[in-house]
């Protein structure tokens, strides 16, 4: 997932689930749906289908934006919608942006001019320029945040501005810990070229202490020059730390190819179970093809795309048809700019279309342990009394919230968000780096998730909201 | 953990924990203990020390009962008691069984006396007898159940019997389906020998499609002969299976010279922060210290004994010292025959102490998603003014439960059971079998136990029950 607004509501705005029996009055909706859950768990956990779909979309390797592997990804999940036997199977078109990495980046740090040189493990951040071909080599000043970047002022000429904030590890909510890092990433290139800077190096977004950097979307300030931006290993970003801390002439070199290829055609996928009575009203199950290139994107986001084929392949088995629509997309460049959730919202074939429910499955495969649903209590109210029939697969808690790039627009046109909410204490671990494998992915964890989307989007797609 | 009664309360017992707010009443005492709460997670979150100490302890090797290195378990931990300045640190002795697995089983099948022979992955479950030098060679039987084997009655007598019933997977609580597949494990060498079986091959007890066999511990019943007992990998379980359904003449050869090596003194490790009011009412919070044999028993139970320890080291961070002990037990033999916790309760020392709780951590280093206390509703009225300041770390359920091997005479005698529950969705993929090694634990995860132990100790050392 990109830069989202994280909400750590948990605390402030959790619902608690309604133990069985402290609820009566809503026993009787469940209970119409209890044999059903029942055979969507037994179909669901008796094999483990949603990680053979992650494998077919892992496959076609790192499915960056524009890349030939993000159209291999469009052919592969249309192929397998088709196989699932899924009703008006179809691309439609997002023209994306085309940025390329080039070879690895390069750079090293020395003490001094006349001491040897010491490699640094760095990756160019998403949508950054690349240096000269000499590449570039500066001191560097060491900063905490946008603010003191930006207080450098003439001091920061000619140099390299090094972002050096941690995740803060004492934040238990891992994703309030990321979104609270993430500034630095997206906005530390612009600050720091608005001081005069030449380049930036990012601490990497994880807990981790590693030589894996973790790559990311950028942004460019169209006010500021455009400098070039990497993400430096946690490990390699302390030892700079230390080097600055005792040394008086610290500079980096820096080279990298990456550019920008400009824009290049390409698609979101998708396929549905056409509602039997309301086919036009629609409840979205989706995630996003493409990944970053330093992996395969397993957990970001093959899983979220598998986890919504899964759901719908679980409601396939029991041949369930429910009153309404439930649709599952996979969704182009939700790394890159979000061109494919904006294509989605805005095609002709949305004319005539009532989204529902729009779920974005984005934040990795790991285990469920709560839902994210609607703006508010009165959303969550018209789901609770559903809620117990969610609990044995690990949704403790229903909050507010869900939502993300690919769905903002929907949200934004009046559906309602949701999203399982997982695990995420390991996520940053691999996240937008060369660890998001399909090996770091549990089966079975990744199972339940199906089985919540697909209970939760039968009952949406039977009862309306 | 070894067997245990699993008790799958979640759904039908379980008691929301209270949304801030919603429990208008209980605030006040929460929030005399929310700072504290605060400085526990900072200290505990800013670094992955239970994880070193799960190191230290796995550092000297598989720790089987009776063994050198359960012996050197025992020096590592009463060593990390004392630099942790713990207060009266000690061990206390237990007498334990030493079975020696001797060197690695060997197994083979073939479809008949004249076919080539395919090695089967096996290993001897716990206790088992050895076969002959020569090895045992016998047709094969397969059931899935204890009445299946009983049933058999004299076609049984000179065969091997095969228990073949997997863990349910469709289960979607991991310790049951370990619960109701155990049975096999634990009796099945006696079922078969009351039908005249030879040996016994029990299907792993694990969710994956693989080749490493799970051990534990199996229970002989005075009145039948004991027989050679082994566990054979699923995929080999599987293969098996598929022979008896094609050919007639399917025989196993077994060699295993595992043998029972008689008592050994080994012991626990005690260390406390005493009570500064009550020192002799005590709040326990324990780990068992030996493991099965086929790895370092990183999950089962290296991460119990690392949380404790950890939980205590928290407190000692702050300079905190309870009005009543909070103690650290790490127990010896959970696995081999629960010695370590009867002779705890037994002790000299125990004269004159009362347990108030007694928490044993024996369920896997994985993310916490609840807590298990008390027998009812109303041990859980009693901390539920304070669940909301758990629920950060991941409690979003109490549940009546906790207990174990190792506390289970305190609970007899008094003590209210409780237990942090986790996901344990992949923790059957390493149980008792090589893969559980401290790779597979997360430090983050098993941080937020020990920040969970340690401010329940606290809360109740302070409060009382």
């Amino acid at each position: 997932m990109r830069k989202k607004i994280f909400r750590n509501l948990c605390v402030l705005l959790a619902f608690a689930v309604p133990a069985a029996g402290s609820a009566a009055a809503a026993t009787g909706k469940a209970e119409d749906y209890r044999a059903l859950v029942d055979k969507l768990r037994e179909a669901g956990l008796s094999r483990e289908r949603a990680f053979v779909f992650l494998e077919r979309i892992t496959s076609v390797g790192p499915r960056l934006t524009g890349s030939p592997q993000a159209a291999a990804a469009v052919d592969v999940t249309r192929r397998l919608m088709e196989e699932l036997g899924l009703a008006r199977v179809h691309t439609e078109p997002v023209e994306v942006g085309h940025w390329v990495r080039g070879d690895q980046a390069q750079a090293s740090v020395a003490a001094s001019p006349s001491r040897a040189a010491v490699p640094l493990a760095v990756c160019a951040l998403g949508g950054s320029v690349g240096t000269p071909n000499r590449g570039i080599a500066a001191p560097v000043v060491e900063v905490r945040s946008l603010a003191e970047a930006a207080s450098l002022g003439a001091s920061a000429k000619g140099k390299i501005v090094f972002f050096n904030r941690p995740m803060d590890r004492r934040t238990a909510d891992a994703f309030a810990a990321y979104g609270a890092a993430a500034d630095q990433r997206v906005g530390g290139a612009s600050a720091a070229a608005r001081s005069g800077a030449v380049a930036v190096l990012v601490r990497s977004l994880t807990f981790r202490e590693d030589r894996n950097p973790h790559t990311g979307m950028l942004r460019y300030d169209p006010g500021a020059p455009a400098i070039p931006a990497a993400a430096i290993a946690t490990a390699d970003a302390d030892l700079l730390s230390e080097l600055l801390r005792k040394e008086k002439d610290v500079s980096v070199s820096l080279r990298m190819d990456c550019r920008d290829d400009g824009k290049v055609m390409s698609a979101n996928v998708v396929g549905e179970i056409t509602g039997s009575e309301l086919p036009s009203e629609i409840v979205l199950l989706g995630g996003h093809l493409d990944s970053w290139d330093l992996s395969v994107g397993a957990h970001d986001d093959a899983q979220g795309c598998a986890a919504s084929l899964e759901a719908l392949a679980l409601l396939r088995d029991l041949g369930l048809r429910p009153r309404r629509t439930v649709r599952a997309v996979m969704f182009m460049d939700e790394e890159f700019g979000g061109t494919g959730g904006r294509a989605y919202a805005a095609a002709p074939q949305r004319r005539g279309e009532r989204h529902l429910v729009a779920a974005e499955s984005d934040r990795g495969g790991f285990v469920p342990i709560g839902l994210a649903f609607g703006r508010d209590r009165k959303d969550i109210e018209r789901i609770s009394p559903y809620a117990e029939l969610l609990r044995p697969f690990g949704v403790a808690d229903i909050v507010p919230g869900g939502g993300g790039v690919d769905v903002a627009p929907l949200i934004a046109g009046g559906a309602v968000p949701a999203a399982v909410m997982v695990n995420a204490q390991a996520y940053f671990d691999v996240h937008h780096s060369a660890l998001d494998t399909a090996a770091s992915v549990e089966p079975r964890e990744l199972e339940l998730q199906a089985v919540i989307l697909a209970v939760l989007a039968y009952i949406l797609a039977q009862e309306g909201l």
